[in-house]
């Protein structure tokens, strides 16, 4: 985090932090009764709207790392992981609350970036921040949102409505955040590696350059915008509503195809049979692992954070959403006793186990 | 936490945990139509009903202290905090999120016994737990719960609806909770000095029978259950609903009445008038302040987490509201321009400050 000013929080006390991030903010949804100010943030939903709510708690050094997370993506991006789980119910998100614990090496222009990277993301979603809470942390930065949708009553679609001969459908392509958060780790390992020399040498200079460097990332740039800037897809929910089609069960793809997959399944009472070659991969992905010496594969089934959408819809549906852009029809959904299989490029079948980042196993 | 048995977390999975925890959840409102297990919790409302969400999010170590709050009652306050806010908006509370992250040392067990506290609070207030999500956490324990009520559309009570000749009431009694902190504080520092002497003396025995020792706290029951079993005031909302008392706003009083009352008043644009001698208070509570060398009032005025009700009702109501068990009128509102004032039982006038308990300035 560099910053050439510094203002301590303790300047403006919790109140007026929270005064100061959220004042500019105008309610933009007619839904939206009262925002941030109150005991409570109050909404208003039509009779035949069902609402939903999703909440996420993310921790500092379990789910990122400032090290090279700047805050102004962190806000984006725990914007965006929250709007995920609404169109992932096939909702729209209309209402967000934000709590944050921050520690005193946080000043308030990391909690204005943090906001502004949150708002941008709101903004693009239209979705009203109605409330907002700081408080202090031991140690390092919490960060919990909560985000309200809405969805027709009819339309809600849930992870265990998969029925035999479904098509399995995947947005966008997958593996490529994981690759990401790799290339993250290998320049954050070298650079402190790189640091330790320098002290050890006595290379004031040295180390100094080394702050201010930047590592070279063309070429891979793809995977950053994949690890740092996820995009929630609304396109997607949106072109499936288009298109008249009503996937039969959904799930976002935040821990690994092969656990999503197998939530749908388990919950839907049926196996699946997914092929190998029609997982979406990128160029950038591909090249990455061969570097890595990793099965890109392997990236895609169990790598985490892509937040695109794993959906099944039923075989008729099957011209209608091959024509829909950057959705892939990946395999089928079958009888239970099939199990979960994966065949491999060469004709092989594998099961498919559910070996996602976990962080309770980490 | 003494534990008779450990099991680790490992054991059963982030997955696994959750649905250890939540398996025997029924649910049991009418609006709630889904719970725990997809990407998001659904609910559904009638078209006369506002919803009202509520977040909180509460740190180890700034929060609470599990050196002396045991899982289950820290699970059980978690809860009543946040139903709090929903009684605090007229509100009736329906459904609850929760999200925790913990670290290595925690167990199923304590995960257990803090899902017992939360579920014995949601019981008797008949909220659906909809949503759980655990996590880890790199060091102490985060907890975030999202509360989502209903009111009827015009029965909302905000904060700014305080006016001119409003009396202003207040639930139960206050300090006591802050009191109860103290006692806490002072026998856990009382505990580590004793610790230390009988390890610095090698008196292994000594040491070991501290750790069975339990304190005596008898005459002092009630700050302990104030400060570690808070009841959120439903009771209060019911009877204003029975007695046909439509508060002009209300707040509920968790960082101190002061602090509360400024926040009506401002924003309702008004000032208010309230009298020491009509404050109340119990008799534990000031025998303790007594103890401790303090301010009873400044206690009741500055003392956190009492979780009690803060309300103006229209003079026209002083008759209705004189009735009610368990209300007392404490003083009333004034002109903006009169300021906030604290009149001393001798008669002297003070202004009132917002020096309550904030987290951002410790």
């Amino acid at each position: 985090m560099q910053e050439t000013y510094r203002t301590e929080i303790s300047t403006l006390g919790e109140f007026g932090l929270i005064k100061h991030l959220t004042e500019n903010i105008r309610l933009k949804n007619s839904s939206t009764r009262y925002g941030v100010g109150d005991d409570c943030a109050v909404m208003e939903y039509p009779a035949d709207k069902q609402v939903l709510v999703t909440s996420d708690l993310l921790m500092e050094g379990i789910h990122f790392d400032l090290t090279y997370v700047p805050m102004k993506h962190l806000g984006y991006k725990a914007a965006m992981v929250n709007l995920s789980d609404i169109y992932a119910m096939n909702g729209t998100p209309r209402q967000m609350v934000v709590s944050i614990a921050l520690g005193k090496r946080f000043c308030v222009e990391d909690m204005e970036a943090f906001y502004d990277g949150l708002k941008m993301a709101c903004e693009a979603h239209e979705v009203d921040i109605v409330g907002g809470d700081t408080t202090s942390s031991l140690t390092g930065l919490a960060i919990s949102i909560t985000c309200i949708g809405e969805a027709d009553k009819d339309k809600v679609v849930y992870r265990n409505g998969a029925k035999e001969t479904d098509l399995i459908c995947v947005s966008g392509d997958l593996g490529a955040a994981y690759m990401g958060l790799q290339l993250l780790e290998r320049e954050k390992a070298v650079f402190n590696q790189q640091l330790q020399e320098a002290h050890r040498n006595e290379k004031t200079k040295t180390a100094e350059r080394l702050y201010e460097a930047q590592p070279d990332f063309s070429g891979k740039e793809y995977l950053l915008e994949r690890q740092l800037k996820p995009e929630a897809r609304r396109d997607i929910v949106q072109a499936l509503a288009t298109a008249n089609i009503r996937p039969t069960s959904m799930i976002d793809i935040s821990d690994g195809l092969s656990s999503e997959l197998l939530h749908i399944c388990t919950q839907s009472g049926v196996g699946c049979r997914i092929y190998e070659e029609h997982i979406p991969l990128d160029y950038q992905t591909a090249v990455m692992a061969e570097e890595l010496n990793m099965n890109v594969t392997t990236c895609a089934l169990n790598g985490g954070e892509d937040y695109e959408l794993l959906f099944t819809v039923p075989i008729a549906d099957h011209e209608k959403v091959s024509q829909i852009k950057d959705i892939k029809i990946i395999g089928h959904i079958t009888k239970a006793e099939l199990g979960y299989a994966l065949i491999s490029r060469d004709g092989q079948e594998f099961e498919l186990k559910a070996q996602g980042w976990n962080p309770l196993k980490g």
